[in-house]
């Protein structure tokens, strides 16, 4: 087919209808002979050693040149592909767009290695090892429910707010809407997130492992606002917040920690919330355990103590070496877990890898991750991707030239407040491994065998 | 029921399974009778003053106390409602997410005003006036395709790079993702957004009259790495990108915008792309306009000189009031839209509201952000929320306080370069302003009636 070069007006393009072009057709002619029929280049080539250079510098190690394992197919003459040759599928009038049939593999699951009995208090997980970038997609984004999914009409909720204030408040969702707003990003970290897997090694992916973590940016009103408008009395110091679902979840969260950066969210990566998420408002309690954060919210009674209730006694309690349980330990210490490679994965052969991973702290922003690859020995710095925001998941890389012995990699989280992430056996000191771990950020190794194959590699 | 204070195991949670609690059985006892039942405080209250002095200092305005319309409904005593009475809904073994049913109206939508004859080269909008914050949902990202969409299996697809490079390469997908990679926001617009809507107001929401724009964290690899293990010869100048689909859609890109930030990618917020938005591959040319930025992209050609191929002469090009027309004009200039209040929409009474829109740029950050509420007699200044990124949806924010008369309301931005976005006067100036108008990024007016009604206000 000729280029069109006259710019006089529109004219049916004739390759969406006839015969499909030959491999360089549509491309304007050059001196060079099809260079798609040359042999390309092999992984030594100094192409790809000055490839493997740059790779290196950018994540801030040395490899080893010539050692590549990238593959490339031999560049023989490249078919037209069939989409090239036919229409493709119409636009609906309208739709909510869902991801293609290929991906069918990339979903929530509920978890395969711990079963929940109670069946309406429980959890899926967000497949962590298929995730890019920060953000989780809202069809991916993990649950937790302690009686399943409220479905509530917006036009029916109401949010009330009383208890030790000057002037009690009760909100319609229209009410909020006409609040100025703010979209914050952060992450959502169940407190029990890598639970139970510790002295034996259950969970054979990250999202096993790690998939009650997700990310998302989150539009609301400041609790604050509401609460200066409702006027807190000066014996007010905590507040109760309290869910529409069947399990009437409640947490006591402090006034403090309210008046420094609480959100009543309604919207999550740029949509209304989703029904598990909490539709059609949820409280957003930045960098503090997931529980907290309580969803189908409202209630918010202003009172002068904790009310100590189940989930802040019974449950979502830590125990400590001396015997005694630890409560309200509600922010979330800084962590972090490699994605890739991680369990179930299998590398291909020896060469260069790019090891990814999250990195979060409920106490500000992530300011280092290490990464070993020999099982805590030698500590490498790993590069952190921009935007580094505060309490929001933080994506690590490190550029990894694998020799194709066995390895156990990990990586190593600080934060703005300069905490380290620690070791099992650093926690173990300082806390009760027993039971339904909560607040377990132990560092978290994957092991990986002579063939390649990606394994927990915790004791 | 009693509060929980047994800290030794769990026990049922009997509120799950018996008669619904009164209001406050489930809090904690305080020393003031039951709140609900007060009198909620009025509009004119000193804490509504308050807040809405409050805000105006968030918002950096002033606004005049005591003339707040936010409407709180008298708080009697709160029923419990029906979803604190019941079992929610269980989470399903594995699942890919979807919205409430409740917000089924918040769709992509073909236009309702330029209907396209050329049925599979169509387009479907993002319906902007419920986006919050910055990221586009994908089931909600717009759609402009050439010849409908490619489905294609990613174990099938290559990409070859050939041309004018010392070393052709073809690529699988697990190639591909062997590479490092790097995710970056930005916004992607169709240089045909606000296209015709220009001396006749047709479009009656920002979904038809801004909706070809999105916003999406992109995951994939620098095209320049892959270029520069190819070798690009010094005579290479240009790269034709080339995609699968039914209209083997080309486009021309100097390699030195490609070598400046063009990415290769794969992920889209947080997971593989979308089938429309070119799964498995697509070209992403920050800041460039829509059609540039190559889906399902099976090829890239080093070549000397730009194709000139009908996407770049009969399309995509700009008349000129010389008669001429400009081709090439691939940045998009720096733009922004009030999305909220917008077309379709009514204040409900004098009073506070938070004027709420995008800005963006296809050459740098958004440096300011102007708003009217006079049509354009007098600007101030709105809020910028962070992160305020390169190439990337800003949302701005400015407090306004309708008292009731007709206003006309609309915002102009800045970027880094300086570039002031323009009125339809001052483009009209510089380019012809008839039929299919691209890049047409003029300051864009909604009108407000007495009654509140928000109507598209183009002249």
């Amino acid at each position: 087919m000729a280029i069109t070069r006259d710019v006089s007006g529109p004219k049916v393009h004739l390759s969406n209808l006839g015969a499909p072009p030959e491999i360089d057709s549509q491309l304007p002619a050059h001196p060079t002979s099809n260079p798609m029929q040359q042999t390309a280049s092999s992984p030594q080539s100094p192409g790809r050693r000055e490839f493997l250079r740059r790779s290196a510098m950018v994540a801030g190690v040395a490899v080893a040149t010539g050692a590549a394992g990238l593959s490339v197919a031999r560049a023989e003459k490249l078919p037209v592909p069939e989409s090239n040759k036919k229409m493709g599928r119409p636009i609906p009038e309208t739709d909510y767009g869902m991801p293609i049939k290929y991906e069918d593999h990339v979903r929530r699951r509920r978890s395969d290695v711990f079963v929940n009995k109670q069946n309406q208090s429980d959890w899926s997980m967000t497949p962590l090892q298929h995730q890019v970038g920060i953000v989780t997609p809202n069809g991916l984004f993990f649950e937790r429910h302690h009686n399943g999914v409220a479905e509530i009409d917006p036009e029916q909720h109401r949010l009330a707010i009383h208890g030790l204030v000057e002037k009690p408040l009760l909100f319609t969702m229209s009410d909020l809407m006409r609040y100025p707003s703010v979209s914050r990003f952060h992450f959502l970290e169940c407190s029990g997130n890598t639970l139970t897997d510790w002295g034996e090694a259950k969970a054979t992916t990250v999202q096993q492992s790690h998939g009650l973590l997700s990310c998302g940016q989150w539009t609301g009103i400041p609790l604050a606002w509401l609460l200066d408008e409702a006027g807190v009395k000066p014996e007010g110091k905590w507040a109760m917040l309290e869910g529409a679902d069947g399990s009437g979840h409640l947490r006591s969260i402090p006034i403090e920690k309210i008046m420094d950066d609480v959100l009543i969210a309604y919207g999550q990566n740029g949509e209304m919330l989703r029904a598990e998420q909490g539709y059609p408002l949820r409280a957003i309690i930045p960098g503090w355990e997931g529980n907290t954060n309580v969803k189908w919210l409202r209630r918010i009674k202003v009172v002068d103590a904790p009310g100590h209730v189940r989930g802040e006694t019974a449950r979502y309690t830590d125990p400590m070496p001396d015997g005694k349980w630890r409560q309200f330990s509600m922010d979330m210490d800084c962590k972090s877990v490699i994605t890739n490679p991680s369990g179930g994965m299998a590398l291909q052969g020896p060469g260069f890898y790019e090891i990814q991973g999250f990195a979060w702290s409920g106490k500000g922003k992530i300011t280092n991750v290490d990464v070993t690859v020999d099982g805590g020995r030698t500590w490498r710095e790993a590069k952190l991707e921009e935007p580094v925001l505060d309490k929001c998941l933080t994506r690590f890389r490190y550029a990894w030239n694998w020799e194709g012995g066995p390895a156990k990699i990990a990586s190593r989280a600080v934060d703005t407040t300069g905490y380290v992430q620690p070791t099992v056996e650093e926690l173990a000191r300082a806390r009760e491994i027993v039971g339904f771990v909560q607040h377990h950020n132990g560092v978290f190794p994957w092991a990986v065998s002579e063939s390649g194959e990606v394994k927990n590699a915790i004791a």
